[in-house]
């Protein structure tokens, strides 16, 4: 159908698929649509989908068509899933600022810096105080979750109300930042809501999540039983996790140590933009050794297993200041990536190895879930009371699921996966639409895109392995000296014979009894070194490799 | 220590690690000691730790060293990570003979015969009858589990009697086989038992894991209230669930149908070899599309995402037969396998697009576990009371908490992972020696050793791509023709210029300009090409590519 609506949404990445969230607004007729965008995240890459890339990110080439029409940037909170891609996509944006509350606008300056982009664009926001962008006005509420200052957007337009409710859980008590309103948030719905795009991750989940302070008497009670050292780990932004896991301990008696650089950072950014207040002492690094391991307790990095943060490097024994000995413990604050599996499971294995002792929130309460469960996705239907709901962050069955609920609470419910454009002013919520969506890989320091091929070869070379050839011919093909291959990722002897001169051997046999035609055009020469390679290979291994011909022709003297 | 043992336990695999079990008993003084070997299985290559690898396997360099020293192999049921390597494995191993229960020996046939192996070395014992291997006597005692015909080993020796579980649940009213006899272990543990070694899976999980018959009414009221198709998903070898899920069906008045190979084929073993007994009738293929879809319910391979199985192509709308649409059903009647989340989540999501409803363990009770729970395991210890306990088929940690739980039993326990001898006769267990461990993939056709070095070059090429170039020069060095260079796994152009033109240039150039000495040897101008390459690619690119340099020298004329 024609896009003839005044007000659309569409979801560039996080809806229908967990990771890199980035969602567009617009208003106006299409033509003229002017638009913001909320929100500019990354995923990461893993080797089953994306070997060697570092980062994963929306393709935003429907953001560069509507190029200067972008007003401004919104960002709801400063995870990586929400903030991660601002500095590298930066360059592609055309907005003229980005705006957020305090420290997640610090967050963003810093990524910026980082990716040579200017700073003097990030506009920090105060709670509730409208930001002006086009025919937009957007206001942050602060809400819950597992990160300073997350924030809700109330996004007025002149024909109607949005409400983008960004990541929340609703902590009645949370360590830091405020409860969210719900007073204001009725008020909020009584004014009329046109439309909400809610958090689905929880979805499934039956009842609350569950506040930060009732996991206070079982991290006392584990960390009094403790023997040796107590070391915990989570999410290095999660500071009020940090803030709870380190007074326990000092109530405990025990001295609070950091290890892994983003911890550090990452509660000094809270505490200098105010969005912190107050956090136990931590002892330098120098000290630590001063310190009797059964009153120590350090805060890690490295809660999914990553190789290069803090806590496996413990575990390997290579970390230069912290050490875990037999007796010691480690409380696993978090809860696993679905991915992460094996890795985090290897990690508690290692640990184990030494004698260390593992807690997890299978095996204690020790973890609380930064989403809301259905009862709070409940509590903000009922105040917000939307027309319209178009479910984001979570996968496609979470919509589904999600939209499901909106329904039993009188919405016009639309499931609507990334490039999906609704419209959301013509009477009931459509699809009008479907933009460019897709993934750009940082590899090295190269924006690829997912479809260019280059992760398809690397991916083909993991399973496949590699045989490059070199053949030096003359103008009726006699080779000038035997072919030259390499093997890599193959067997060397698969079968006692050389892989390598095997496949040398076919080359020189296929070539020396080639047809002086065939062997007149280089491409007809690639093409049968190709075969002959790939087939030995399959004969004696069960595989065929990737092939590299080179062929190189000199005049016969 | 010196091995001064008359009775020794070694794992080579499943203790430590999940996946492809092994152990192996040993009896009499070291020089001349006998060996029996407990399973023989496989686990499985993935993209993380051995991309493009079937199977990976336990070294046997440990099996091969006692040679004929081993009487036999006894597999306690048809798992893959119990049974999967007999057949590849079998020319390695030097028994006389392979013994295990009737479906468990049909399954090792046919193995044997896929691999070439002579099928009559394969004996199918009955329950309760001894079976002699040197100076042990082997008895099979049924236990339940999610395959037919799983089995727990007593293993008489002159010097006391062993004890090994395999993987079992206390389920006390099978759907197939028998329940387990726990008067019969009890008078087992009369007589004495000199060390258990048991199942550690569910080692972390309170009370018991509930038996198949409490499933039947939550099957029964899903597949009552389903509009549409239903199908369900498990694992193949699972017949007792598939006879659960066939009969809750036929109940509900919907006809039978099976899509994937491996599970008629299972079904059929399970009912040749008795067993199982019975199956309600199953809808040939070419009359599903006779049947109308709310009368239709299909059993499916694929309950772990694997890419190849029928419910992955269902997914895809390739299937040749069966084909699902929205307001269809699927039951995972499964639990997802650590390291299978993403692709499991994956099919979930494709299935949600296209309408299809799915449930799984998390969201309704269809599954429960084929391993015994804590209050299960607590049963066998009272039953058998042990001298010793070594806990197996478990990761490091479980190892671990079970230890502990033994010693509660009054058990001297002992935490011995993969490669750990331990001697079980010298008043308490003692490690007394290690042996070699590691793993052999199999890739395409041939074995691969972990350590060969073709795996690491694989993930390499994964991260980092390849470069192959080829130069041909004279004695002196001078180029006859242009480098030629062809990448893969790289962006073509990664800052507007190609990359491969680039190095070509590059290599050019550090010939042109490098001194006659260095380019009189083909090492030193392989490694002043690789060196040239590997920059050229990081500077415009940020990665340093895999590089195969092959040299060609000529005589100028």
């Amino acid at each position: 159908m024609a896009d003839t609506a005044n007000i659309v949404y569409v979801a560039l990445g996080g809806a229908g698929e967990i990771g890199m969230n980035m969602y567009l607004y617009g208003y106006g007729p299409v033509k003229d649509r002017r638009w913001i965008m909320v929100d500019c995240g990354v995923s990461f890459g893993d080797m089953d989908s994306a070997p060697g890339v570092d980062l994963v990110m929306p393709d935003v080439s429907f953001v560069q068509e509507i190029g200067d029409r972008l007003e401004a940037v919104f960002i709801t909170h400063a995870h990586e899933d929400h903030v991660g891609a601002i500095g590298r996509l930066w360059p592609r944006i055309k907005a003229k600022f980005i705006a957020a509350p305090r420290f997640t606008a610090e967050i963003i300056r810093r990524k910026m810096q980082e990716a040579g982009q200017p700073t003097q664009v990030v506009k920090t926001v105060k709670w509730d105080s409208p930001v002006e962008a086009g025919p937009f006005r957007v206001t942050f509420l602060p809400v819950t979750h597992s990160i300073p200052d997350p924030a809700m957007l109330v996004i007025d337009t002149p024909g109607g109300r949005l409400v983008h409710t960004g990541d929340f859980k609703l902590d009645p008590d949370p360590v830091i930042g405020e409860p969210t309103d719900m007073e204001r948030l009725k008020r909020i719905g009584d004014e009329g809501v046109l439309a909400l795009m809610c958090d689905s991750t929880n979805i499934f989940e039956e009842g609350e999540s569950g506040g930060e302070q009732p996991l206070r008497p079982h991290l006392k009670r584990i960390i009094t039983g403790a023997k040796g050292a107590v070391a915990a780990t989570t999410f290095a932004s999660n500071v009020g996790r940090l803030k709870t896991l380190a007074e326990v301990a000092t109530e405990c008696g025990r001295s609070v140590a950091l290890a892994g650089r983003a911890m550090s950072r990452m509660i000094e950014t809270a505490l200098e933009t105010g969005a912190l207040k107050g956090f136990p002492p931590i002892v330098p690094e120098d000290r630590i050794r001063d310190i009797p391991a059964e009153n120590l307790f350090y805060l890690i990095t490295g809660s999914q297993g990553e190789g290069r943060a803090a806590l496996a490097r413990i575990a390997d024994g290579s970390h230069p200041t912290v050490k875990l000995k037999a007796g010691d413990l480690v409380i696993f604050s978090s809860k696993t990536i679905p991915g992460n599996e094996k890795g985090v499971y290897g990690l508690y294995n290692r640990l184990s190895e030494q004698g260390i002792e593992v807690i997890d929130d299978d095996m204690e309460p020790v973890h609380v879930s930064g989403h809301g469960r259905r009862e709070e996705i409940e509590k903000i239907y009922r105040a917000l009371r939307p027309q319209i709901a178009a479910p984001i962050h979570g996968e496609h069955r979470h919509l589904v699921e999600h939209a499901g609920l909106a329904k039993g609470w009188g919405a016009a419910s639309i499931v609507a996966p990334n490039g999906s454009m609704v419209a959301l002013d013509l009477n009931k919520p459509k699809i009008v639409s479907h933009v460019e969506t897709g993934k750009l890989f940082l590899d090295g320091e190269v924006l690829v895109g997912a479809l260019d091929g280059v992760i398809r070869d690397r991916l083909k070379m993991a399973r496949q392995g590699h045989v490059a050839v070199s053949v030096v011919i003359d103008e009726d093909g006699e080779l000038f000296a035997d072919p030259q291959v390499k093997v890599t990722g193959a067997p060397v002897k698969p079968r006692g014979e050389a892989l390598d001169a095997l496949i040398s051997d076919r080359i020189d046999h296929a070539i020396s009894t080639a047809s002086k035609r065939e062997l007149r055009s280089d491409d007809k020469v690639q093409e049968l070194v190709e075969r002959v390679a790939r087939r030995a290979a399959q004969e004696v291994w069960g595989k065929k490799p990737v092939t590299s011909v080179m062929v190189t022709r000199l005049e016969s003297e």
